[in-house]
């Protein structure tokens, strides 16, 4: 990023954020077995007005944790969704009370298989019980309570994001006015259990995994960067890799190793896998992943059965060139919805991004989201018709 | 497949073949490099005829080998387009003399990366030279020309096939009389290439590659097995994945391990991968995928100047849900055709079935198959038009 666009980005930034971190006593996991303690990583911008109306949750994908937006003191980055969440931006922080935390499971501060073991004073390890969506959206209900929130203005998210604002509307339907589900599908089909299957198969076929107790000695860095390279072209699409990548050949000083980068995409994925590596754990990645593909958020039952007489407003977002959560997908949530009787809107955008189109395609993104939020903030504004 | 199954293909078939082996002095490659000698693999099946007007040379995708149809003397399996080819078949056996050969660098009997270097008695593993399509081409032109074959009555294959059917078409045109390139592509796109290159990956993080140092010790079983996973998912379609598996648990007799294959479709998986090490080497993975990445029929001219004056037949077939070949790879093809003045039709057959579909859509496909076979061998018996 040029120091221009940084200017310019942090021209309508939340500026300089912190992490905060919030244990309770602990949690029964979906699973039935007890995680105690629990803590989950948390960021919040703006202010929760004197009605406690205007609170927005914000859930992150597989990778993502609770820095949303601004810049972390020292360092360079700005949050994950930034350019949606800043003062007059979608999620205006002018208006709304912005949450975000790192789910269960996760290693960027919530309690998760990198954690301590309290019973063996080790880190988890394969110990860590296996959580679901769900278990996410727990503890993101013991944050919100922990916050004095009763009734969130709208949960959103994409991917994984999306799973768990779907979990949100049937688990807490009375505690969320509106949601957005992104790029986001009700449950795993085979090609989305496959994808990360091979992904975990990549970070246990790695020697240095050592069954997941890889803690303070070398990390299954080869296995979890081949993961997330996997990940990265189903992030993609065929038409932006072409357009970003072509058949490009990267420039070789000297005669190259035999299977070397040659091609521009090859050297791009290496980047990205290498990068990855620094900021994530595996184990992380192997829980999580099996929380996606377990997830039906609707069982065996219908879900326009599941969601009649819940009392929320629905947007849902879909990308055209998604071909990992294809907008069939997003259109079966909506269907739902509507069968079931609740108010629900479905925007395909025509991004030529694939699955990432979600943190990318923003302008007719924070359009859509700021609209829809705005409608659904004036209702309570003038009616002042929701029970907390 | 059951008995009666195993009966009913039988009685089309080829019976019991045998892989031949064809020695040459050897090869000067494309990138200049010299291999001495090469051995390519091959079968043939039905008689050439006087005229010799009747060879069909079928070449093969990245894993497969010159045993397309029949069986082996003691084995179970039929050769990989057995239903394709055979008497009264798409590429019928009485009718046509068809050749298939193993390609320069593979493991199947043609001299590739587990072969023994002559200069230092052992196998060369990453000694072996890179290769290319047009490099597994000069090689089946040795061949032919030792079978006495002038000029091709055609030549065909699917996938890595089909870009050396391009590739004759280039380098010998007049040495066929028709091609039939299948779900295939002039040139890889940065996803096509991204596939291959995390493939490559995985091979060569596992710790048994050795730098391609492994044969006579334990293979890279696991780098290998998670390449052959990755490439089956894009081998399939999210319709087909989704009829075949959809959420479908397996059942388990103890309590599993935490990250087992849960899935139907991951237990596919992994048996997929545990299979293919048994019979494919790691190095010819490399080599050939990367043969595949660098491959581009016309390099930097535009293929239909490069095809002009070309006296040729050309079948385009394409895969409604192949996304790893998609159709609008093999539209160029037949586009640049018709630009140059070559008879080409185009057909896109309606397969729920992904990239895998040109070897399991076998009704409509030997229909196609069949009928422009024909035409070309009957234009010819009736003028005797072209020159041998």
């Amino acid at each position: 990023m040029t120091m221009k666009e940084k200017t310019k980005l942090s021209e309508n930034s939340v500026g300089v954020t912190q992490t905060k971190h919030f244990t309770f006593e602990g949690l029964t996991l979906e699973n039935g077995e007890k995680l105690v303690p629990v803590t989950i990583a948390y960021e919040t911008y703006g202010d929760l007005n004197e009605e406690k109306s205007n609170a927005v949750l914000i859930v992150h994908a597989l990778s993502g944790d609770a820095h949303v937006a601004g810049i972390h003191e020292g360092q360079n980055d700005f949050g994950w969704w930034h350019s949606m969440v800043g003062p007059g931006k979608a999620f205006d922080t002018n208006q709304y009370f912005i949450i975000c935390s790192n789910v269960l499971g996760g290693c960027k501060g919530s309690t998760g298989p990198s954690s301590i073991n309290p019973r063996t004073e080790r880190p988890y390890g394969l110990d860590f019980p296996l959580i679901s969506i769900g278990d996410m959206v727990d503890c993101q209900r013991r944050l919100i309570d922990h916050l004095g929130v009763k009734k969130l203005l709208t949960v959103t998210g994409g991917s994984m994001g999306g799973m768990q604002v779907l979990s949100w509307l049937i688990r807490y339907p009375d505690r969320i006015r509106s949601a957005i589900p992104i790029a986001t599908a009700i449950k795993h089909s085979p090609q989305q259990i496959a994808f990360n299957e091979v992904g975990r198969q990549a970070i246990m076929a790695d020697p240095q995994w050592r069954g997941g107790d890889y803690y303070g000695r070398s990390a299954p860095t080869k296995g979890l960067a081949l993961a997330r390279m996997i990940g990265h072209i189903t992030y993609m699409s065929d038409i932006s890799m072409a357009e970003r990548f072509g058949r490009q050949k990267k420039n070789h000083d000297t005669h190259p190793f035999k299977f070397t980068a040659d091609f521009e995409v090859e050297g791009y994925l290496r980047y990205q896998g290498d990068n990855f590596v620094k900021r994530f754990d595996a184990n992380s990645y192997l829980y999580i992943t099996k929380a996606m593909d377990n997830f039906d958020v609707s069982q065996k039952r219908p879900l326009h059965d599941v969601l009649k007489g819940i009392d929320t407003k629905i947007l849902v977002i879909a990308f055209k060139y998604d071909w990992l959560y294809p907008a069939y997908q997003s259109k079966e949530i909506a269907r739902a919805c509507k069968l079931s009787g609740i108010e629900a809107t479905y925007c395909e955008i025509d991004s030529i991004y694939g699955h990432d189109a979600f943190l990318l395609e923003l302008k007719e993104e924070a359009h859509l989201v700021s609209h829809f939020l705005k409608k659904v903030f004036f209702e309570y504004e003038v009616t002042g018709s929701y029970d907390t």
